[in-house]
């Protein structure tokens, strides 16, 4: 680095941000011009916001905290060590102060957390005029997003909602409650976030009304909140498809004791029940001692096990997170990967025992007993390719009538888990087919 | 099925519409209440609208599909055969056929094959008043969304543009160039939709406006729109990091053909690389057939260097398609997983040892020199674990520099790569340290 961070402009303080340390950050940023700064605080993330915000005067903290609109100050404040919150909290005017103590009641992930308690209302007798008129003066005070204006009784009950789209096209004269819409789509306020990003997604909506247990309205989850969360809870999955918990963080801001202990934790489980694998082959090992051969294929067939269930189980996974497939759909499902795994396991099957063929025309390699050596391995290629569709496909369904998390059942612990069984299914038909030749 | 389907309410048909053959569809569909069928219609997937409208009467399929705006009508008859298209295509009014045929120039998953043509304009020298009145009038006649006001010249050139709150927010006297913002994300129309939905995500829009090669404003990408391909491209993601090809559709929806054939290539180049282990044991066959024991811990060798290399390629896929990793970090990704690759073999290396031990005092399996055995596995686990995870990380990032989709390298190839590589490690370094001994 030959730039000191004051020199910078905006775009330039972006691109070296993940390598500056915490001071060298608060620096550059100290010195960008005013218009830049807000746009520039603005985009960082929530967890770059609180770090910057800790290391500025407490001046500059009030400024930069009164920027962020209640939603993104609760998260925000969320985000920071617990000892810090009330003082930051205190930085806010009491408008906001309020709505943001009433936000930090939620769970980050349900839809309390994520939405914003300043949305658009109007009263249904009012004309379209009128309700207009009312938006504009609502705007001018504090509103975060207009897509639709909520129709409110005295108890702040919902009665109906009409869009910016629909107020604008109707006639000025004509009253709310001729113009609303009150087949409604609403939002307890304890509903998790990733039930709340399918329904937002289905429903095609741009914003969701959350109310309490007493049909109140409370707020608004508009779908901006939702792509992130939808981006968000992808990234979850995918990391345990691969095998580890996930990250909560961008891959360069986990430390490394954090990256070994995240992946570590899983790799030692699997480990540990991997060394059944060598309990199984123990038990086998007169077998190998007596024909070597069947050894050399141990490798390619438990990672044959080991593909399908990934594939299986992956796609399970996803079609369960999409709402595609539910827990009663599960004869369904066997019945697929049944036939699916059967196609698949003959014609791994049928590659395998030509392989057998064309190498012992070749080099004859595997002896005189050729022929009951590749149907062994075209017979057990059948029989764990099948197994292992069926055990990964079933194992997200299973883990989810138990109340766990699907997403758990990633490809390497079925892997794992199918290449125990698919030493034994190996091993059992070479036994049945060789005894007396090989064996 | 007891019910037949004319008897069915939307939610009913609803339920039981996977299961439900084409005309059954399409006969449930006819007997549903106008006002239900409008919002069924709409709530379906575009390849559901596209299967049911071949089922319907042409007057039909008509107000059906003059009921979709322009985008989504453009996907729609991207869905259809190619020699359903243009019948379909002649049934919209001429206004938004023009659009439609404009909009099918482009690919589906490109900024212009998403965008919408109905945004809404107003001109600079506008008082604010003027424009609000003005936009009412465009709601009347045609206009999809409203979140921002689009600011053009007399070419067509975007100058500005003014969110829906800010005009709210201001003084009605004020003309529209006040209060406008000028510095302006724009998106080209052949960008790519993943790219599109990261900088929408990024930068907390609602929407993008869409230019041409000369600047022109041709129509403007929605955040809604941006949800589902967000989905879109994470279930492909995930299906890739599972090691097969996307499905592109729903679970269900896959005929079991399709399914043998998007899961079998895979699977099949998959197995014919594994059996290079065939190749490589059989390299070895001597070394087993003095020593069985070595053959015992051939799967958790390998398994151990496969899981690694899962977690390492899918971590970085990931952190790729969300742009926290650039090609450019790849000396930093070396080292941290170089150290994490270190430290991860030496938690296994331990736990692999110990457990040899133990079972030596417990049952003897291992012989006279299962000290040798034990730091044999020892030492090979830690090699076989860092050579996984730097493996596993590179390749997303070499098959991105050679221009390839790095999503490809997933968990099971990765594995099968390192199974190989991991069982010339293993059998190495047993011959170098038990040769005159075991060997």
């Amino acid at each position: 680095m030959t730039t000191s961070p004051e020199a910078l402009t905006a775009d330039e303080l972006q691109d070296v941000w993940p390598i500056l340390s915490r001071d060298e950050r608060a620096e550059g940023f100290t010195f960008l011009p005013a218009d830049d700064a807000d746009d520039f605080f603005l985009s960082l993330s929530t967890r770059d916001q609180a770090e910057l915000l800790m290391e500025l005067r407490e001046g500059a903290r009030r400024r930069w905290v009164r920027l962020l609109p209640p939603d993104d100050a609760a998260d925000l404040v969320q985000e920071m060590e617990p000892e810090d919150r009330v003082a930051v909290v205190d930085l806010l005017d009491p408008v906001t102060r309020r709505e943001v103590s009433a936000l930090l009641a939620y769970e980050e992930d349900e839809a309390g957390g994520l939405m914003s308690p300043r949305f658009a209302r109007v009263r249904r007798e009012m004309t379209v005029d009128e309700a207009i008129t009312y938006l504009r003066r609502q705007a001018r005070r504090r509103l975060e997003t207009i897509y639709y204006a909520y129709v409110l009784d005295a108890e702040q009950r919902l009665q109906g909602v009409v869009s910016f789209r629909e107020l604008f096209a109707a006639p000025g004269d004509r009253p709310i409650h001729e113009v609303m819409e009150t087949e409604l789509v609403t939002v307890p306020e304890h509903m998790d976030q990733e039930a709340l990003s399918l329904i937002l997604a289905e429903m095609d909506l741009l914003a969701l009304p959350v109310l309490d247990a007493q049909g109140r309205m409370k707020g608004i989850v508009t779908i901006d909140d939702v792509v992130d969360v939808v981006q968000e809870e992808a990234t979850e999955d995918i990391q345990k498809a691969g095998g580890m918990e996930a990250l909560d963080a961008p891959y360069f801001d986990v430390g490394l004791a954090d990256m070994v202990r995240k992946r570590g934790v899983w790799l030692v489980v699997l480990f540990i029940s991997e060394m059944l694998t060598a309990t199984a082959m123990a038990h086998f090992q007169d077998e190998i001692a007596r024909a070597v051969v069947l050894a050399t294929f141990v490798p390619l067939m438990i990672s044959s096990g080991g593909n399908t269930g990934s594939q299986a189980s992956t796609l399970v996974i996803r079609a369960m997170a999409l709402g595609e497939v539910r827990l009663r759909d599960w004869w369904r499902v066997v019945r697929r990967e049944f036939a699916t795994g059967l196609a698949l396991g003959i014609i791994l099957a049928v590659i395998g025992f030509v392989r057998i063929l064309v190498w012992q025309m070749v080099g004859h390699m595997y002896g005189p007993h050729y022929m009951l050596v590749a149907i062994v391995v075209a017979l057990s290629l059948v029989g764990i390719v099948l197994w292992g569709t069926v055990t990964g496909s079933m194992l997200p369904l299973v883990l989810r009538r138990l109340g766990l998390d699907p997403a758990n059942s990633s490809a390497p612990f079925v892997a794992t888990l199918v290449d125990v069984t698919g030493l034994v299914i190996y091993f059992s038909i070479a036994r049945m087919l060789l005894g007396g030749t090989l064996l």
